[in-house]
């Protein structure tokens, strides 16, 4: 019954193989999870979700019990042992290790903690919906405050060297370290400010065309021609429709992605579309042999980002990309664009403009959003930032970024679900990723020289196959910062964003003065 | 039998709640392996079907772990002592009832036997697809040997008191035994075959206006049209397309139908959406106070079955139900039936035509391919049939029961699946069905006169209310033949249905010379 995954664990390494069948255990119950959160979103029917939250409150938690057990840390014991001579290369190797890491970590997490976590989220989450609908800060304001006292206990109990910040965020980006961030982010802003400001004081290019009507079956003829078109496997993998998109993978074979479907607003679908299709193409591209370990994931919550930020900006909303598919899109709207250019169409879905919600920022002012929620949750957890005063800070914060006051909290500090999810350190990851897709954007293309001319001519072949032997093929097996150390020769610098976006929004907005770095 | 009523989990004792908590977490592994299910016949890409037969391993060896544990034991223990004072129709009662018996039989089969039926039925099937592209029985006659063999250790190792067969039908048919079968199917064959006989010697209505073009977004809308009026209720539950449809309840609050559509036989995904729909109806209708315990499930197959034939059959092809919706099926299908009357259509829907293949079967000779294969497998299990001998005596068989002999082995012995998932004991609960379906339908109709004037105004409520105060509501708190007896007031019976048969299809076939009883 069993003979697949032997083969596959085997190839890891047959001393393991106990080991691998325990965390195939694990592996399977997480996927079960994925599936039953998935379905959640696309099909489920309205009426199941409170027993749906029951079932997955009992598949994570045995997930994670299995992981605490002391099985895991025997066969952890002699899984070491046997691995022990192996190079530390060694895919044996990384996998002891990471599982280590990873078990040691939940095992320092008092279960009176974990349920208390599980629980306020829940009902935070809850709150945050409520508070949203009825504009009422101090709906929620209770809630967060429980959840910051949490996670300063989580972070105490998980433990750490300079600032409780760091155990938070080693959850998403493990490597890294809230100094690491800060350094990085205040680069970023000391030029960001000023570029977003000379780019969004320019006159906006025509761009109502965009909202033009196209059917929702012929959206999702585009959306899939697109996806097949940059090398996401249908075989292995499905796009369906769900309220906010995403992407998941509950295996390595079986990796599913999400979009919206706006008949006013097509490429709003198209960007979700080639967003997660990033997300998806790094989960397809990772080592069958890691498949039901837990390996078979993104080395962190950046470097995943990276690779959506990639195929959706660097690529997606580039001219050479769109010498190519203009045409057939021209083609398969059938009379919608027939009136608009190339480079109009281009400068449409290029144009700068501040805007109050985070997830419909451009793609210069959007970091500037995640800049002010870093500062904001390491005040709040730091005790800098009080709960009550933090819907003031956060206008006084979009002011000083973005030039902009929001009137309701909706469009304010109640725009988002990661702090009603009790998720701080999740938020940097964002602007981590931006950051990762430019470097290794300039190695690829480095690299690759032909990469302009392959995506001239709609071959992303070559493209997708140098991010999968580097990246993609290693799954958790490497931390991000090693991963992008070994691609780019280089740690994670703010300079190839920088010089991406100076040197595209030039060209775009060739009126506007922009200082050289 | 006392009414349930609408109340949460721990309602049902206070004292049961720790079993409870624990049984939920079953319920909870087994509804997501029923989700994994679900998604593999529907929206699961190709390329996953390996690992998800892993994941699914997974689950269900937990599922079963968790029900055969010490703790299980313990559990039950301290629950039997708790409710011993209650009356014998509490609910509690009878939880702690049919979890003991699902205990103490999963505890009889010993885990390599287990692990033995699991690998063998997964092989097994794997030949009987390929046996059937090969239409080649060899390839997978050794296999049905080997699930023979230990289908009778299993039946062994659970005990029986007459027949080994009565331990394996007990699996799908609880408080039945073989001879209860084969005293009923005897009594059915005596008058079933000839009245089969005398109906399809006559010459068939026209029917080949069915296979008129009927786009498949059009049979969508009117299949969920079906669906909502007659109580499906699609916040609780779905429609979906499959190549077999099927049936499966998530939860108590997630019930999902498939059925399949054929642009040139729309009554076939019709008919299969009303038979589903049955089923669904019943699982909706449980308590739900009955929610992630293992009584959140139909009593039997047979009962089960009885539900869907009810539907499918004495309601979905009477004349009453299509005086109400014929002429909303013309105008759904805007000018494909215009030309055809209300009579013409119910006629062609009911048409009695002996055929090779059970699952194409039309009612009147739907049970004679039942009765062939309970002969079969009764005699295969006993010994008094080789399975070398058994394509033969299939065909003999057919022509036996419907004058027809198959040509490959594909419309002949390798037709079902069953055998092959290991299923004996199975068969004989869809004729189970369709008597308890007309016996029901019988009580049904006397106690509510109005059932005919309802269903000529497309009102189903009065139907449904009965079904489900009477059976659904139940779930497995009581066993099919409790509920018949308490709900018609006689045990199981041949007469009900041949009544049905002969009334309707006399009607149907005025010149065929029917015996009265």
């Amino acid at each position: 019954m069993q003979p697949m995954s032997q083969t596959r664990l085997a190839a890891i390494h047959p001393a393991l193989s106990e080991l691998c069948m325990h965390l195939a255990r694990i592996a399977d119950v997480r996927a079960a999870a994925a599936l039953l959160e998935w379905d959640q979103e696309t099909y489920m029917p309205a009426g199941a979700a409170s027993v749906r939250a029951e079932q997955l409150a009992t598949l994570h938690q045995l997930a994670h019990e299995w992981l605490i057990s002391e099985r895991t840390g025997e066969l952890l014991e002699a899984a070491a042992a046997a691995v022990q001579d192996l190079p530390a290369e060694h895919l044996a190797v990384r996998l002891v290790e990471v599982v280590r890491e990873d078990y040691e970590k939940a095992r320092r997490i008092p279960p009176a903690l974990v349920a208390a976590l599980a629980r306020t989220e829940s009902e935070a989450c809850e709150a945050w919906k409520q508070a949203r609908q009825e504009d009422n800060y101090a709906r929620f304001a209770p809630y967060l405050e429980r959840l910051l006292t949490l996670n300063r206990e989580k972070a105490e109990a998980l433990g750490y060297e300079a600032h409780l910040y760091d155990a938070l965020l080693d959850q998403y980006e493990p490597g890294m370290t809230a100094a690491d961030v800060q350094r990085l982010f205040e680069q970023l802003r000391v030029h960001l400010v000023p570029l977003a400001q000379a780019f969004s004081a320019q006159p906006q290019p025509e761009h109502a065309f965009l909202q033009r009507y196209v059917d929702p079956e012929r959206q999702w003829r585009l959306n899939r021609m697109l996806l097949k078109a940059i090398g996401f496997d249908l075989q292995r993998g499905r796009l369906d429709a769900s309220v906010h998109p995403f992407s998941t993978g509950i295996a390595i074979a079986d990796v599913r992605l999400t979009t919206r479907i706006d008949p006013h607003d097509f490429t709003s679908g198209l960007f979700a579309t080639l967003h997660e299709a990033g997300h998806g193409l790094y989960e397809q591209g990772i080592d069958p042999v890691l498949e039901r370990t837990p390996l078979a994931d993104g080395a962190s919550l950046g470097l995943h980002e990276s690779q959506s930020r990639l195929w959706e900006n660097l690529i997606g909303r580039s001219l050479p990309f769109w010498e190519y598919f203009f045409p057939h899109l021209q083609q398969l709207l059938e009379g919608v664009l027939d009136d608009v250019s190339l480079e109009a169409f281009y400068r449409a879905i290029n144009r700068v403009q501040p805007s109050l919600i985070r997830v419909e920022a451009d793609e210069v002012t959007y970091n500037l959003h995640i800049l002010l929620r870093f500062e904001l949750e390491l005040a709040l957890l730091e005790g800098n930032l009080s709960v009550q005063d933090l819907p003031e800070a956060w206008n006084e914060g979009m002011q000083r970024y973005l030039g902009l006051q929001p009137t309701t909290l909706r469009e304010g500090v109640l725009q988002d679900i990661h702090w009603s999810q009790g998720a701080f350190g999740y938020f940097p990851t964002y602007t981590l990723g931006n950051l990762m897709a430019a470097q290794l954007w300039r190695a690829l293309t480095a690299a690759l020289p032909e990469a302009v001319i392959c995506m001239q001519q709609g071959d992303f072949q070559p493209i997708l196959t140098w991010l999968r032997e580097r990246i993609h093929t290693y799954g958790r097996a490497w931390k991000a910062p090693v991963l992008l150390e070994q691609v780019t020769g280089r740690p994670l610098e703010v300079e190839p964003w920088l010089t991406y976006i100076r040197e595209k929004y030039q060209a775009l907005y060739p009126a506007a003065s922009v200082s050289l770095l």
